[in-house]
């Protein structure tokens, strides 16, 4: 659909954010999602100062358990660049097949259930939406 | 859709899986989902035991994390039942406002990058294709 | 969002298509969805010219088949208006709680099934490639 | 994602799921969801059961419309594989060009009309709401 | 899945409909999906009856507009064909680059705030809901 | 599934978040999204900054074109707040009921072409795969 923009094809600005992104995750090799966002530079900045406060250290969830999330949703949308990616992502952070095999257990049994409660068109039981007290 | 089924009204059956649901879960109360699935008793026995199976203790992944990952994709999903039942057992498991909070910025924020993938139709890297070793 | 014409308030054209829906189902009664489709008219008549068409009798699927098929897309969609009016036609036509019962079923197994194909990433099988001969 | 699990490799407990599914399929070939599932095997016995009690014979609804409606959720949510392999299963119980013609039809219209019942925001009608007597 | 209907094998009602889509397009090119949907003529009739009518000139949104309408729907619903189609139709009208980036942002952040909104049940303000007056 | 927070019981940073909403639309008034947001401060700031540039005024699109192709996502997705509240904005900005219905009636065809090319899985054609030169 677009070009990828290789770092050395790269307008400063964008050369500033793939060298933010080589040093946040200290390595020196930019995945294809960076370069194809990078056709439209204020996405590639936008996108990827998310991306680094919402997935990187801090807060209460453990980086693990952000990126089983976050593959979570991606394979309920069936989005495979990032499953991929993302599994990746958390087999280095300690995903095994085990763990991956309870993930894929959940997503899918969500799925499933997600459309008994719909398609019976199931009331929402009174105590649940007094929740949180 | 169709008439829940009340504890008194049920069959031995569906009154065996109410009781079983009860006793695992420790509680008095059967929620509106499995009145509604009681509706066809086949599928109430075959939902409860993948529920209690998946995800009842045991295995690499702790109950909050089991949770959060179910209420992702029910959100992804847009499953008010789901998101409002699975958030209230979350809650009992531990969750609070501010690890909700980090759930929905990840859930939302994979929902975007997908659609960024997808819309670039970025081409998988081979690094990640060769995933796992 | 829009208001709802009634049948007393609509144009010439509008009015046809409704006397052609009523006719068709043998009813005196118009629903919400025409209503809100008569805000625009050349999408009324050309929605309801399509409906006529493929849920129709005639085909070699029977009229319930069809009215199945179609609850089982609304139920995977979570539309609730598709999923109550469809499920009443669907009731019209020879539906009981039990058979709504095996297509909730099949309906939230396939939703299973589906992120299980796609989450694990599982090639097709050269044999489903080739289909048909 | 995952190593495939080939018969001659696997644990006497993923063998001798394949062996039911061969027998109940009067098959000797095992495609690659089940070889996938089997990376994780709870999961291979828990979904091969399920599947085996909600596709097999038995209850209201006929072989071929069970696949059909397999089928228009597959198409629904894009999942390649299942698309594909249980086309095949149609195919099989007797769907040709012109059934799936018209499964797509149908498919594809709820597509459609689900999304104008949501972006008008149709209300309920009563009469709907009341279903079933 | 099945068989493309190329022109020289075509009926002469599907070739009436392939003419009076390479007139209305000023081509002697008929791409892939025409040529699928011609295994059942009725709906490559129904279809492209449609799409003339809906995608034609006219009315009150631009066709560069509609494109991109169209575009944003088969990104969110993770649609190849209709991407790579539809996005080679939008730069005929005029889409570059830059506008293509701009869809990308809207329809990346309409897929997070939809999520957000769903994911904290947040309710309709009286204000929305009295829209229009 | 969180108290919203009012301006009068909201943190410094969440005012001048609240502040900045108000003076760019030119109101007085904070619609419930944002009082869901501020229940974790992080998220509403950079959901905020955001909207207010992918939305804002500047770029290639016009702010209706903007506003449609947010509603056109929202109805894919079935978020109902945000199909009410982006809908209110496009009116704001010219939609009127003749604009929606065109919407509409794109949103609802692409949703129903976007299954027909996956439904057969139609190949892409090389044409397509050539874009852009």
């Amino acid at each position: 659909m677009v070009k990828l923009v290789e770092y050395e094809d790269a307008s400063p600005e964008v050369k500033a954010v793939y060298d933010d992104i080589m040093a946040t995750r200290n390595t020196k090799w930019i995945n294809n999602i960076w370069k194809a966002l990078a056709s439209h530079p204020p996405t590639l900045a936008r996108i990827w100062s998310q991306v680094k406060e919402v997935m990187g250290p801090g807060g209460r969830l453990d980086p693990l358990t952000k990126e089983l999330i976050y593959v979570a949703v991606s394979m309920t949308n069936n989005c495979e660049y990032c499953i991929r990616s993302h599994s990746a992502a958390a087999r280095k952070k300690g995903m095994d097949d085990e763990i991956l095999g309870e993930l894929v257990a959940i997503v899918s049994l969500a799925n499933q259930t997600n459309r008994l409660a719909i398609g019976y068109q199931v009331e929402v039981d009174d105590f649940f939406m007094r929740q949180p007290e």
